[in-house]
């Protein structure tokens, strides 16, 4: 995400210099020799010094502890902004850290991204005709809202503002709880006997379905457990409504299944594109 | 599906003279139209009539009234075969409408097709590379496998063969219980409050989890209802575990949240291609 971010920033002429930060030397080196970045350092303080506008680019759990090396070493002037895919759990972490959520920074979230990581997966255009969630607070400076609103709007994206909780509410929804349910698929076939030659005739529908499942284990662990509230809400609903399914299936209750497929298929057909 | 094994048997010049059959005159003749058929018939006695090659593309519901009709038409050198997602309903109705399964009967089923209907989206490639699985019986006359193993195989899949009741299994773990999931996500979001709005924040992800929810209605409720017995193992199989997931959310079972999504993210990156 911060290497296509760093892309897009640089092909829209937007940036002067852009230091990349991180644990790994060698992965910050490559992203340097892809000319992603022009310098790096794996230590916050000095990356983040002098700098017009901060982006933390790491998995949720990680946010609390990149803020902490952080305080104390923000420019007076300096915006600051996430991706993380849960609000709530970044806005409390930088509470934690602060004391209060800072006035300068405003949690984004971009709803973009592929199953690949790694910089040599990034691309300028991942957030081109994608949108990108400000949820900022009631203490937010207007002109870091500006500003963060324009960095994404130079990347092509369409920036909209709702609230911390709506957020994680709606990301629930529509991606923590997909990703659930691809994991929960692959790994119940995995674990069958069979499990090789069953995946062995998967057609281009499961290929579709799973592709969710090749993301990155760490970080949908992080967003699992920052996001628990809301996610446990809609999983639980979901549990309950396959429940209704299955019923369906074992009474061989054809106007429901009927009901429930068309019912899906127009949703799907009329309101995701 | 038969639209584009029509196509695809004619770029291979496999083919003399292609009838059409179904119940929609219209749409027959816009086939006859695309030149995708020569000529078509609604009714299946004289569609049939001097036929060498037979295939049965129907819904599974459909199947045992289209061999009624078939009955006593069927031409004493010619080969039968279905493209049907369940083989254990499609001999089962061989076998009410015939007596027993016909020896020139092959049921089959190529993995291969998309969420769009008609002949309008029929494309001669769809079997390319893709598998087709034959389930011959013991009486299956060896002429007839190798007459429908030749024409899958100019449509350049590749053909398998294994027992009905294992393809029953297999398919309802790749395909049935995928498209149940997609279907039942669909329609736990559509008959939320805020549904319209969580849609319009779905991403590249949900698009790919859900595009086969997406599918012919009818063709699945019937998919449901034959191959009642595997999809409902494999459905029980993935509540359970599902419920699993949820109590380690619930808990904030961190060990095993990372232990799934690794084994599940192994596994699709290593056996789904």
């Amino acid at each position: 995400m911060g290497g296509s971010l760093a892309r897009a920033l640089r092909q829209a002429g937007m940036v002067g210099e852009i230091v990349g930060c991180g644990r790994d030397a060698e992965h910050l080196a490559k992203a340097k020799a892809l000319d992603v970045i022009d310098r790096y350092s794996t230590d916050v303080a000095e990356a983040i010094s002098g700098a017009d506008l901060i982006v933390v680019a790491v998995p949720m759990q990680a946010m609390e502890t990149v803020f902490r090396a952080m305080q104390g070493y923000i420019d007076k002037q300096a915006v600051m902004t996430d991706v993380g895919s849960v609000k709530g759990s970044a806005v409390a972490a930088a509470k934690r850290v602060f004391g209060e959520v800072p006035e300068n920074y405003i949690p984004g979230h971009p709803i973009a991204g592929t199953e690949k990581n790694g910089v040599e997966a990034s691309f300028a255009e991942l957030f081109q005709e994608r949108r990108v969630i400000m949820t900022p607070l009631e203490n937010s400076r207007v002109d870091a809202i500006d500003k963060v609103r324009a960095m994404w709007q130079a990347c092509g994206a369409e920036v909209v503002t709702m609230g911390v909780e709506h957020h994680d509410e709606v990301l629930a929804a529509t991606s923590h709880l997909p990703h659930m349910l691809a994991y929960a698929l692959v790994d119940t076939l995995a674990r069958m006997d069979d499990s090789q030659e069953i995946f062995s005739y998967a057609a281009g529908g499961f290929r579709d379905f799973t592709r969710i499942a090749s993301s990155h284990p760490q970080m949908w662990h992080d967003i699992c457990l920052a996001n628990q509230a809301a996610l446990k809400k809609v999983l639980h609903r979901f549990h309950d409504d396959l429940q209704l399914l299955i019923d369906a299936i074992d009474n061989g209750d054809s106007e429901y299944l009927k009901i429930t497929f068309t019912r899906a298929k127009l949703a799907r057909d009329t309101y995701v594109s």
